[in-house]
């Protein structure tokens, strides 16, 4: 007997699962790349850059606890492990100074991919309204972080 | 190059686009004229509509912000012109000291048509569900001011 | 004439109006049996459970009053009075001391019948998109404290 | 063996616990008919009557929690359940729209029956002050709230 | 020698300091008044003139306490007892009841009184830059008071 | 017809009108007097005193405030105009500069004065359990001051 | 010539005086033993019991300030010294890692001997009520602590 | 009769009028122009600037209202609608993409622009002190704006 | 061509530059100075003078900033180092260990040099509103501090 | 097996356990101290000394329970009864009214005792060095302390 | 030439930065895995550990930051990345539900670790007193987490 | 005999005083020069730069005030006058509009020295653990200004 009830079938909590754990696992990854850079930051920009990535964190961290205590209502196991996260094939920034320029842009990078991978997850859970609306959220707050790392890649 | 790189297809972003638009126009517009009638009001109510208008005003703010910032996370420019806003569309209180029995009925038409052109923009934004999801939540808030005005435009 | 004009058809008015007073008679109820426990509860886990109570009660009171507002907000009359609430089918605690573990046992039987027939009125709603959403919020939050609750009764 | 030993003798124990349950069961039920006519009120002065509602809510939320805390303390089991709730005395509001006029003089009425108790219930307790002294401070937030129905009820 | 050194010449200390006196009895006076309508309000409007009562006794209190501070700057005692401020010729409300229209119309009349005074107050101020400052901020004070009650005068 | 029906009978409500008549006239003339030294005091204590009367101060108005709000709530009229409050009784301080010392010892004898009133306040009001705990709850925190300027007259 | 001058006779002064005495001491050892097993618990409900010791401590200690400032309101010199504490007759926990369910029930027995004395305490302050409130008040909070650890000491 | 009376003489009432008249529609203006950019600005400050112009939007909303407030206050009728606004004078943002360093060029401008006017109008309304004082006040935070904008366009 | 375009002529500019320069290098000393005594202070009054430096300090701090940000917006280059700062003119406190009665004749001689300067101030800045303004202000804020020092200064 | 594993070694520990305990003694026999005299405080600077000893008090209260909390860290059981506390050592202040300057020069000497005391226990401290800048800080706090007593101790 | 010029020399950069560096993964994972039980936990402490995990991770998040940041000011890349982190040496939770026990048996066996590698960091930066100083000081936060999850883990 | 007791011996509080006394005089020089480029600032990333001077002052007014009251209490006297600051030795901004970059490069070689002298100051006062610890927290906190600055310096 399962420890958890799930209020969804079995066939819509695996999908659903599986979308939440990749969200859980793309957050994490975006928290740990995004505290990284604030920390190696450097060039005329630093300031404004360092603070930006905490608002990224901050993002990252309280949705990477919403979506896992998704899974978890929905009688599925989330997995934040660094051996599971460090498998996410988001691309990882280097261990050296990094100069402001190259960071807007890798970031703009960073926030292509995973805004694709959530809209991909927002059709894969359209068996269970609840999660899609919060995979929806999530989507819209990520986006708007995209968009101010493409207005700041812009050409001066 | 688009500056502003879009998550959706081109027919989407633009029909989307247009959605947003006009929402931030009559957002913005709803936000004068309840500044408009909040300076000019008269009459026993005084007091208790002064202090309604400034809610609705603050309502108005807090989503023509969010809608024209997802407007630009889409790649579409928003206009929030005075000039722009001046063809809403909308109908106009008068430069007069207004009472507030005519400040409740002219508020109950005002939010009759702009409920009504919201209701339109979630289906026409149906292929965006991030859009989509903000334009219901603006909805329900403007549905919610709806009733109050209507609720004191009953006779007692 | 309505005293207040509803944004939405007939029928859907109707199915619409009564999913909400379902789940304002339910949400109502909710709080009404919360208070009762944090009350009569004895046993090792007193504190803990006494104060997770009173996170059900302040979730299931933020939301009556949200549907009840939607409710009058599509032009339907909102019924919470205690006569019409005691017919609400949720079973009822005992007027005894309440052991920890039979209130765990009692709450994830609640939570059960509640998000069962929340998911029923998500399906109710689909012709107002602004109602719908509305109800998956709530749902996602009786979801969750169902998780609480069930990974409590966990056999250590 | 009782589960709370009492600092009462039996005898006081007895009468002043009738005393708690009816207050608590009275407070509960003014809650619930506050919310029901805060939801379905319209008129000039609805905003107005509309927030002092909740004003009545939060004070009698407040102290059926008091209340009945105070039953447990005594050893005594309070009971707020709808179904006991539902046969408080006090007379309902019907489910339809309701005038600011209609709605005021419903609660001066109201008022007074819940004072006239709650003046008795004084007399009840004088043989544990503590309870006592808690009756009297809720009969005072009572009178304060019955004066201003009065005062809003007087001919213009 | 003086106590307090008084950084005027003495014709500017004199003149200036009955304009201070004058301000602080008034503004007295009006936190007196505005209490005793706050408690012996009644009528339809209670609640809203009841709580604009205390935006207007704030004001008073605020600025009674900056002027009189003023005067003991420049070396004037202030003088603010209940005897002195029953002579500030300012008309008292009944020892009554006082219904809302007539409390609204006694303000009127007591704003109007008072804004003459002060922009004597300013005239009479001019050889003292920092004072005159006060008188005017004070003055601004109280005619945007003045416009509120006179928008409530106005006929519905 | 009452405009205010009172709970009490006539004459309970006669003589707890007059007990609350005296304590508003009390406490407003206290808190004249207290902003009166506040502004006119001088010497080496001067800060610590000048702050001290603000707590008086506070006190008086808040008190001043509920007594008469009880007042009204049992149908009886307060009156705290500055013609009244200039019949208080109460010494007046002098328009002069005042040395801390003076002050304190001026205090000693104004609060002993008061506070020898309320104690007869409270065997006037036996038979209005709810003024008599509100009545109870202000001589408390008159007695409060009166110690503490009391252990400020001792000498040093 | 007394330093503080006490609003009571001499009789009441000197049994008022030790009923607060007493509460003083009972007040500050338990804000004492209430560390001390803040302290020194160990055990699975650890976390739980750890915080509601702070919540006794933050009782006791806002208390034994109130009570003996009472006292030294009426001329009483309290006495919150060590040596004295010592001997106030209330068990000590011993020098050892406490386990949960023994400081559960050691606390339901301290509870019991303090919340007799204070009922004493009660009846010995009749002639004061501005004393015999302030202990009826401490009585309250004490009994609802007392009803909190003995639903703790329920057999689950 | 005039509905609100003004303390102002017709013919200082006029010119005054005018001048606040012109100051809500720069003020309204600067609001749309602000938040426009802050929503189309692109490039290398983007983060920098568009909190800036959060700064801008707070100053010109706070001075657009209590500019037109004191416009009633002496009897005056605010227009603050859009068709009156988009013939402020001052030049539109283009709805593109706006580099930081164009919109720092574009703000220096607007600025002196505003500036000017504002100055002339400290000069049209020395017949009443108070409104002078209010448009100077408005002037000295415009200015500090200015200084910013000017700083940041230096060539670095 | 200057980095910073004044609003005003070159020899209003001249004039009122050279006025807020002096005004800021007499609030820095004045915030150094005060810290100096909040320090080295000694003696019965320890405290209370120790906290009023504080606030000394406080009021300093925050003008010295308004006044070299207004200097800066009007195009005047505000010089705020040691070494000018040094040269104020304002008499020295002694490294030494400083007796409160010491102490607060030396403030008072102190405010009485810088309000005369800052008086003058007033009279040099009147061909600029703005700057007049806040040299207005200053001055009131300085002279308040010197009623007090006075006040403390008085003999007891 | 020890119920909570030192990470220290067996003689370290017992060396650092009993700095703390003696820390953990002194501060909180320091609270009592400070409360006591609290009450019975008299003398012209009352409300000074009064206030100060709050801030000794909430020192006092603080480290005594992080000094606490680190001993059983350590795995070293507090000892924190009165019965310990009043062997403490530290001279007892009399039950009498105790003048303000015979306070001052009685914390000067308790605070020379106890300094003395912490700096012999930053020596026993140092094979720990987390306990040891615990120690470390404890003092400064403390140091900071004895200079304002000395400070007020000054003669005039 | 470096980009970040160290204030250490090379040998003791080299050193402080890998003790730094060894910290930042220790803290990074800790975090991870505290999340990660906080989510999948179960059992009848559910509520209590659920919280308690929470004030782990936000000790682990804060000290991160701070200790990388550290290692940039002394001119060292620190290294935070998901395949750095997982190589960290700390048994890792399964991805099961986790019974309360076993959660606590666990992580008092990952405090055991990482304290005793902390304790050795200390050791190693004795050369940079300012970085040893931070290690001390999350020793000590780590200590007094340890000591709680033991105490937790004692025989009931 | 000294006014403020040693709690070190003469040699020790000789040496710990001047590093005391030097870190006075660089930290208020700190907040002289921080301001003094707060107002003259010019160029691309004056806002950036504008706020982080902002924090760097309020480093400075922090420890300046932390490292002065220490030297108090270990019986030095500070001295923070303007005439003593000047010659701190640490090199002087030009009273210019400075360019955003040349501000970054003057305040990275500012760091470099003070945190030099810092660094030295904590090896002088290693004979009083309780100053050294401030000085070497005071130190990191420099240091972590150093870096930022640093890391802006770094060629884009």
């Amino acid at each position: 007997m399962a420890v958890i009830e799930s209020p969804l079938s079995e066939d819509v909590q695996k999908v659903t699962g599986e979308a939440l754990q990749g969200a859980v696992v793309d957050l994490i990854d975006l928290s740990l790349i995004g505290k990284q850079v604030h920390w190696t930051l450097v060039g005329r920009n630093f300031r404004s850059i360092h603070l930006q990535l905490d608002d990224v964190v901050a993002t990252a961290r309280e949705y990477q606890d919403t979506a896992a205590e998704r899974a978890a209502a929905i009688g599925v196991l989330p997995d934040g492990r660094a051996g599971t996260v460090q498998a996410s094939g988001i691309p990882q920034p280097p261990v050296e100074w990094v100069h402001a320029d190259d960071a807007i842009r890798y970031f703009v990078d960073v926030f292509t991919l995973i805004v694709a991978r959530m809209r991909d997850r927002i059709e894969a859970t359209e068996d269970d309204e609840v999660t899609q609306d919060l995979i929806i959220e999530i989507t819209g707050a990520l986006e708007k972080h995209h968009w101010m790392w493409q207005a700041e890649a812009a050409q001066n």
